[in-house]
């Protein structure tokens, strides 16, 4: 396997960030890792376990890098994208790629920039409920899928070179556009997680809370499930919510009528079999939906 | 381990009932294990690979039987239990319980019969999202919750005896009051499973239904677990939502409240930071909530 880069500049070495350094140092042991983070603690582990070969000081510029990856919270990003493309000493041939589950704010941004040629947007499908520099691991990327989102300036071999780098670390490589993504991400992910969260507001509010014994009895697998992504970052739920309230607030208002034609439907169940019809609609629509 | 039992009759050998038949069967060899089920093939399996011992024939009591165990879906449950406890040939001293995810309204409905305080209601907290007797195994109960719901007829001693079945079976036991397991299982499962279903609802008539593809890239591990629930059996939820609607629809309404104020805060967020706050505060609580 080989690398088109020979520097690689990581901005923000928390789970999405770190667990990518950790995954450039064991497929390309010879890349150079450059990394900035505003947590100096994480930087000096990193250092320390060779996860990264230089740190960044705050405020220099990723000189020698042939490609940056930012990797902090989405509406932080905007900001150090702008600040890295106004930087006069880039490699006029670097490529600025980020990791935000949000996409179409965070191109649009750029596209002012007499730079915007050298970002791609990019959202490697990856995480878990836990974050920061210690929870990152190589493999959180085995088998992600990454989707690429292109913009007017950006050439064809840009995005090349940037599928080749998420393929070259065994990742699926999708391109999409930016506003399609951010409307299906809406749906499959930003949402979900709101709904999660909600799920466990709804118990913390009950009036029952004071009984927590006795609720966690009741809390199986199903109900672990429901409530795990309310487990993740709520910097970066916050964030996504923020960014992507284009898309997530009709998505919110769906949700309160389907929730109004649910409540007829329990209400007539189960002479009236509605709520059955409803339950295997989704559960075969689900099937051709989710992968295995 | 000795159990208390020598023959056992189980009422359909679905999912709950054939993992049962398969875990008394490992844990106490020679007890004998009558069944019956509407599905004669399932049946004939069972008795071939020596799960169970005996087929019941259709309108035939189990009348050798010491504990005869209803694991039928919940609304059918309350018919059967009440034949079963009508069968003048069942031994004075046999106990009759069910797996019903709903309590109240099952132990309601024995509570005319002059052998009501033959019938203890029970609810193994168990499960996957497949059904049928094919799907079962017997450690579907490895280290389940149980939770049994003794009413005003029961004595002690009666209760006990379940209780001790259930603990050689190597499964955790709690005694609850009928209602109060219902109010809470209606916000830790039963709400859980219909918004569930509600996730995928909202893509199925996103009208971006016909991208499949394009949607299928974007499931991935959050949206698979948010929507594991609607894969399970329709009925056991149309069901069960239809037993507990006393307690699901003012559910329902609060998930509209909580919506529309989560909708706010979407909208207000980043700059006012409520969002943030609540996504904290749903994630401190569900730590102190869900067991590891």
């Amino acid at each position: 396997m080989k690398t088109d880069f020979n520097t690689i500049a990581v901005y923000g070495i928390g789970l999405l960030g770190g667990s990518l350094c950790r995954r450039i140092r064991r497929f390309f042991p010879s890349v150079r890792i450059q990394a900035a983070d505003i947590d100096t603690q994480s930087l000096e582990s990193a250092l320390n376990e060779g996860v990264i070969d230089e740190i960044i000081p705050g405020g220099a510029s990723p000189a020698g890098a042939d490609i940056i990856v930012v990797a902090v919270p989405v509406v932080a990003s905007v900001g150090i994208i702008g600040d890295i493309l106004s930087m006069h000493d880039m490699k006029s041939e670097a490529i600025v790629i980020d990791v935000g589950s949000v996409k179409a704010p965070i191109v649009a941004s750029v596209s002012e920039s007499p730079r915007s040629a050298q970002f791609v947007g990019c959202h490697p499908m990856a995480g878990t409920e836990r974050s920061g520099y210690a929870a990152g691991f190589d493999a959180l990327y085995d088998n992600a899928r990454v989707i690429i989102t292109p913009h007017e300036a950006n050439t064809e071999k840009t995005v090349e070179l940037i599928r080749n780098f998420w393929q070259s670390l065994e990742t699926e490589v999708h391109i999409m556009d930016a506003s399609r993504h951010d409307m299906i991400a809406a749906m499959t992910s930003h949402l979900p997680d709101l709904i999660s969260g909600l799920l466990v507001s709804i118990v913390k509010n009950s009036g029952l809370a004071s009984s927590m014994d006795e609720i966690r009895k009741m809390t199986g697998t199903g109900f672990a499930g429901m409530t795990r992504l309310a487990a993740s970052s709520p910097e970066m739920w916050s964030d996504i919510a923020a960014l992507n309230g284009n898309n997530i607030l009709p998505l919110l208002d769906r949700c309160v009528d389907e929730i109004n034609r649910m409540r007829e439907m329990v209400e007539a169940a189960p002479e009236d079999g509605r709520l059955l019809d409803y339950l295997y609609e989704v559960r075969n629509f689900r099937e051709k939906l989710v992968l295995k």
